[in-house]
Parts: structure tokens; sequence; C-alpha cells
């Protein structure tokens, strides 16, 4: 079987250090924001010309933190409670042959340096980019198409805070200069833990965005009562 | 600079056995079909469990005839004319680095042999697949989205038939049970030959669809005259 060479174009810099707590599907979480840095020779100008023309692009990537060399047939997907499988070609699960990623974000804009800053992303921190193309609405943009399997956005879980943790995430919020309580709010509410686990409230979990750790647990109410959110390192 | 090896899952049996006269993007031709026929272990139904609750898919691709060692900052895309460039990721061309295509198709059916019966494809014949994933219309149809390069289709060019080579191309589509006349009209109306040509009237251009060689010129009034389709082979 032929065999192929591919090789990082850059790779990102996300809001997200961890798998755990990414939104499962870009656009989802709005305020997730992050950067692609170009590796030479790609890091000119003359490479990302007539980009500024457009609102979103494709970004290829590798799975990097998912690569196995199983042939893998079957996954799991949380959308499906995370204990029911699917076909790996039916699903957009990070465990699949080649381990490549298609990913549609929204190009908030070309610094001068080449970087591209973009936002809606579900990209784990040091993603490799094997690849960036425009979206083309007239072509991708299938309003009728059907997939029975992921008809809507998930249902989103209430949140509610702490007043300490609040007011922790305004004040990182400001020193990051990142929307950092709407980016909690937005990856929370998709609820990250596997939906068949039906925590105790006393249980705490815990995910690493930008420099903070935001630690939440499930209240016996329902919904998620963020804990508090702490600079690390 | 890392490096990563891919693999082909399968490859495509296409009705484009040449590159000349492939739709730019893909739907533009409805007409045009073509199966994806897996490589073991992947033709198996477990590995396409779910995918009948999908009316399309992404298939990710390599650009096997369109590799080349050069580190391509430039294009020039037929949608400008040929003549104008642009930068490599601003545009959806085949000659990019790592090679690398992604191509929405309908998914008509997959039959018992585990083959992948797709349609509106712009994919060459003997293409290398790297990747099958479902098609999210909740997450990846943005019609507010906007790429001022490609704002919409391109304008059709009118086609008239020479009456025996329509009389063939009827007699064809009947043997290959495909609809030849359609795929040949939505082929030939978005122009294959660059923009910027103005060729004479004489001057033939021929194209290979399926098993037959499609002849046309460009006559004085405008548009497409189909002039010839010739079994080949």
């Amino acid at each position: 079987m032929d065999s192929y060479q591919v090789q990082p174009i850059g790779y990102v810099h996300s809001c997200f250090k961890e798998k755990f707590a990414i939104p499962r599907q870009p656009a989802l979480a709005p305020a997730a924001r992050g950067t692609i840095e170009l590796l030479a020779p790609y890091n000119q100008p003359r490479a990302l010309e007539g980009l500024e023309q457009v609102s979103h692009i494709w970004v290829i990537f590798l799975f990097h933190r998912a690569q196995d060399q199983q042939h893998r047939l079957q996954v799991r997907p949380p959308r499906l409670g995370g204990n029911q499988r699917l076909g790996v070609f039916a699903s957009r699960a990070s465990h699949r042959p080649n381990s490549i990623g298609q990913s549609l974000v929204k190009l908030d804009r070309i610094d001068s340096q080449c970087q591209l800053h973009i936002s809606g992303i579900d990209l784990l921190d040091g993603t490799p980019v094997l690849d960036i193309k425009p979206y083309i609405p007239f072509i991708e943009s299938i309003p009728d198409a059907w997939n029975r399997i992921a008809e809507q956005p998930p249902a989103l879980l209430p949140i509610d805070w702490q007043p300490e943790a609040l007011s922790s995430a305004q004040k990182h919020a400001l020193r990051l200069q990142e929307p950092l309580v709407e980016l909690i709010e937005q990856c929370l509410s998709q609820d990250p833990k596997p939906a068949y686990q039906t925590p105790a409230p006393s249980r705490q979990y815990g995910a690493l965005l930008h420099d903070v750790n935001v630690v939440w647990c499930y209240p016996e109410g329902g919904g998620i009562l963020v804990l508090a959110v702490e600079q690390i390192g």
C-alpha cells in the first residue's frame, strides 16, 4: 500500500491546554480563541494573499494526541453518551485512520507577523496544522443536508458560579484580555463529562483553559456549579 | 520538523479519467458519479455503521497527480482567469503543501460490498482517500459566512450539440447506465479551459468521461458546441 509523508505547515496556540472540556465541534464556543503560527516558508504575506477576503477557514490538522497504531473500526462518540458504538467513518471522533481532523473556524484577523487569529475553535494547544483552506459558502453550506446522528447542537446545562469563582474569572479575564467568563460558560454548558456518568455532588472536575484551572461540580439540583478559577504555574 | 506517514484507506473510482474538465468544486455537476472502494480492514460494515444516517460526506484525499516538492506560496486559480495569483491558503487549488484535498459529496448509497456510491464529485479516478467524515449541517452550513473570492457559482456557458454527438451520447448513456448527456452539459457549461484563452472556432478540445472521449469547440457566436462523443479503448 502506498504511504505518503506529510509535514506541519504550522502549529495552533489555543486556550485549550488539555483535551477535557474542549467543545466537541467548532463554533459551539465562540469565546474559544487561538492563533495559527505558520512555519517558514509559509509565514509570509504572499502565502496568505487574498485570505482577508474570507470570513471562515478550514483548518486541516493532526489529532497529535490521539494517534494510535490500531486500525480502529468503531468509536464511542461522546454525543451518543460515550458507551454506544458507531463506525469510525460515521463519526468525527479523534481516534481514526490517519488521525486527520478538519475544523471550520472563524478567521478574525491576520496580524503583521502572519499569525492567523481564529475563534470558535475546538483545537488543542500545540496541534500540528497540515493545511488551511478558505470556506466556500455556496458549495459547503447545505442547510437541507441531513445527519440523523447529529441533528442539532447538544442541549446546554445551566451554569451557576460560586461568587469567588466568578470574581476570580473576571479578574483573570482582564489580565489575559480574553472573554474567560463566556469561555467557561460555553465550554461547561456542553457538559464535558461522558453523558452516561452521574457523579456525586461532592465529585470535583477540573480543566485547564489558558493558564487557569477551572474547577466545577454537578450539584443535586442539576446543572453545573463553578467552584474555583485559579491561575496555575 | 516532525513528519507523519499517512496511508490510503481506499481509492476513488470516478467518471473523471483526467484532470481537464473536472468541475472546480463538488456539487457543480450532480451527474458526476463514482464510488469509493475501501481497503482492508475498513471494507466491512462495522466501519460504516451509522453512515446511512447522513446525506453528505467529506472525502479527505490526496491530490495524487498534483504532488510536487516545491514549497509553493502562490497559485493561479482558474476562477480568477488562470493568470492572477493568490496565496495558496486563500485557494482550494490542487498544488498545495501536503497535497491534501477535502471534498463534500452526496452519499447516494452503500452497497453490500461496502462500496460508497457518491455523486456531485470533483475527484479524479484513482484518487487515494485518507478519511471519510460525516457532514454536520448545523455546524458546517454557515450561509452568512462570506468569501469574496468565490461568492457564487461560476456563470454557465450554453451548450449546443451536433446531432450525431447527441445521439452518440444518448447511446453511451444507455450502455454505461450513467446520465452522460447531463454530465457532459454540466461539466462543459463551466468552461474547462482557462478563462483567459480565446480559442479560434476551429480549435478542438477533448476530455475523457467514463470511457468516452468528448470533443468540443468554441463557435463564433459564443457558448460551446459538442462535436463528438466516441468510445475509446
